[in-house]
């Protein structure tokens, strides 16, 4: 690694999904990454950033996001220059905004080795996190398609899952491992026997190629969805009127579909793919348990609060309290509870229902409701 | 019954309590009385007054309230004249707020029956209720003091009982029983074996006598307490100046103590209590479980929503909703919830834990956070 970060490396953040499953504290206009939700007084949008700096370079990092967030995330980035801002003119699939990331960043550097991080995990340990990278570097120097999967710390059920198979001899990446096969977050009794076999690793959706083998790999499966995006990419460094109206006219088109399938899948099915176990905390903040076990470090008892300014007065209460506002909140009696209260909407269910808001969310939809969203 | 009513009969209601147990809906300058508890459109004191025209006569209903309810509870009893009010300067106990209504009344008219019936009590099927009503002015007119008690439909463990005896044979209250003793809100197992029992009614705080045989046993056990009344009564026809200021000076300094303990319970000791058993529905309203169970009519699996404009939407969840704004309120997978949205406060317990409210009131007091009280 140089001063600058390890050669060749860009790091991509895909700043893109809502999170619905954190509704109604997550909205169409304030999404998930652009929340704290670790007490840490950033967003984690800002913790990703400073994850990813010191590994590719300050001007070595491109954000994939809406046009609707660039003020947002431009205010949580001021180091982020123009040219490392692709704003999407509506929401896509991960294969079309990492792969517009990989299309662009190839012609500018034909050798360029890629990193995509989501803007909304939450990761612990981050010496063993770039250690990690560092490794999945070197494997993507040599031609494959590299993932960090976790080692698995419960029996979650939330999460994919990565089956890994031999060792493979990379230089420099001395746990590097070929994937055999990715699984879809499995029931408990699955999920069990995954932890307990001691193969396989949670899917963190931590990508790290060099970008035309990414980008041959989608041409592969997915055709024209490469060929939209070299059309993209031929223009995006030019005039911005060019660049604007290739984007309104061909993004919208675009395949929508994640690059697991588009990419890890048939690239592991081929003998492609390697992952780098990694022994870090990490969790997707998925849903309210998540951040209820976040903020307890695992201690069942406690309760959680989020939000500057929370009046709490809780009694023989459990779960956690998300308050954006100034309302006093008086919990008692209720144990795995969530609540999250802001300006126009308040939500009320249990850790255990914490999946379940979606649900609510795609209720909203359905009726109209979208001023709440 | 002529058509103004019972003859010398006239009703009481002391509106007094703020209604603890029902915070954050009900707060100091917004008591329990004032809200329209039932769903039946009307406020509780409203309710009350419809059911005691009837059998008093509008200009025969005294209302005991805060000054600084007054608008309010004019606002609500348009027909109330100015000499059927009564302020106090400070909340005080039942002793203080009926006995100076007694001692104001027995001057103006000295045969004069009082009925006194709380302004916060749900009571259903109320051709029922003016029989009791009709049997306990009887009973009121022979020189008894009069209780009307609840037949109980449950074991119910938040309400007081009456222990009555044998039969009592008196002129137009067939039904009339003598009370044997009072006893506290009992354990369940206690409660279960006074239902079992069948001569254990319910207290519901309704007394019914001659003003001045009420008086003379306030003064057995309280003559401190009966003569700052009739010093109050003996200046409160006569100007204004004269009465607010013997208000301001004697008010504060009675004796705060339940009529139960002054009147019922001594009265009782000396055989001069009589209860006529009420078989309508009934209840006092105490805590948010009894507000879903009225409303869920006794079924476990209802969610009650009171609120005008309440906007909820709940998933698999029991109990009742209180909404106070505009909010849209989300419940997933929440059983015998209450939650309770007001502008300034939040409230989110179960309906097992409802009695223990009063407690977070207590505890906001004691922390000097009374601007949510």
């Amino acid at each position: 690694m140089t001063s600058r970060g390890l050669e060749g490396f860009y790091s991509v953040i895909p700043a893109g999904g809502v999170g619905s499953r954190l509704w109604p504290l997550s909205r169409a206009d304030a999404p998930k990454f652009l929340h704290d939700l670790t007490g840490s007084g950033h967003t984690l949008l800002r913790d990703t950033w400073d994850r990813l700096v010191p590994l590719s370079g300050a001007d070595r990092v491109m954000v994939v996001t809406g046009r609707a967030h660039r003020a947002a995330v431009e205010a949580q980035l001021p180091e982020l220059t123009d040219s490392n801002i692709v704003l999407e003119s509506e929401p896509m699939e991960s294969s079309a905004a990492i792969g517009l990331a990989a299309a662009i960043l190839v012609k500018r550097e034909p050798d360029v080795i890629i990193g995509s991080f989501a803007a909304d995990h939450v990761i612990g340990k981050s010496k063993r996190f770039s250690k990690a990278v560092i490794e999945a570097v070197a494997v993507a120097r040599a031609g494959y398609i590299a993932l960090i999967g976790i080692s698995p710390t419960e029996t979650a059920t939330g999460f994919g899952y990565i089956h890994f198979g031999e060792p493979q001899e990379i230089e420099g990446a001395p746990s590097a491992r070929m994937v055999d096969r990715f699984v879809e977050k499995p029931d408990l009794a699955t999920a069990q026997g995954y932890v307990a076999d001691g193969s396989y690793l949670w899917n963190a959706s931590m990508f790290i190629a060099r970008a035309d083998v990414l980008l041959a790999q989608l041409g592969e499966s997915e055709p024209e969805l490469l060929a939209g995006l070299t059309e993209l990419a031929d223009v995006w460094d030019g005039d911005g009127a060019t660049r604007g109206a290739t984007v309104d006219r061909v993004w919208p088109r675009l395949k929508k579909i994640a690059i697991d399938y588009s990419v890890a899948e048939p690239a592991a099915a081929a003998g492609r793919v390697v992952v780098i176990p990694g022994d870090f905390d990490w969790d997707d903040v998925g849903d309210f348990a998540s951040i209820a076990k976040l903020h307890a470090g695992g201690r069942k008892s406690d309760l959680a609060i989020l939000g500057e300014g929370a009046r709490v007065l809780a009694d023989s209460s459990t779960g956690v309290v998300v308050s954006q506002g100034k309302r006093l909140i008086s919990l008692i009696g209720v144990t795995d509870i969530v609540v999250v209260d802001t300006d126009d909407a308040l939500l009320v269910t249990t850790t255990q229902n914490a999946q379940r808001v979606k649900a609510v969310v795609d209720a909203l939809k359905l009726s109209g409701r979208s001023d709440v969203l």
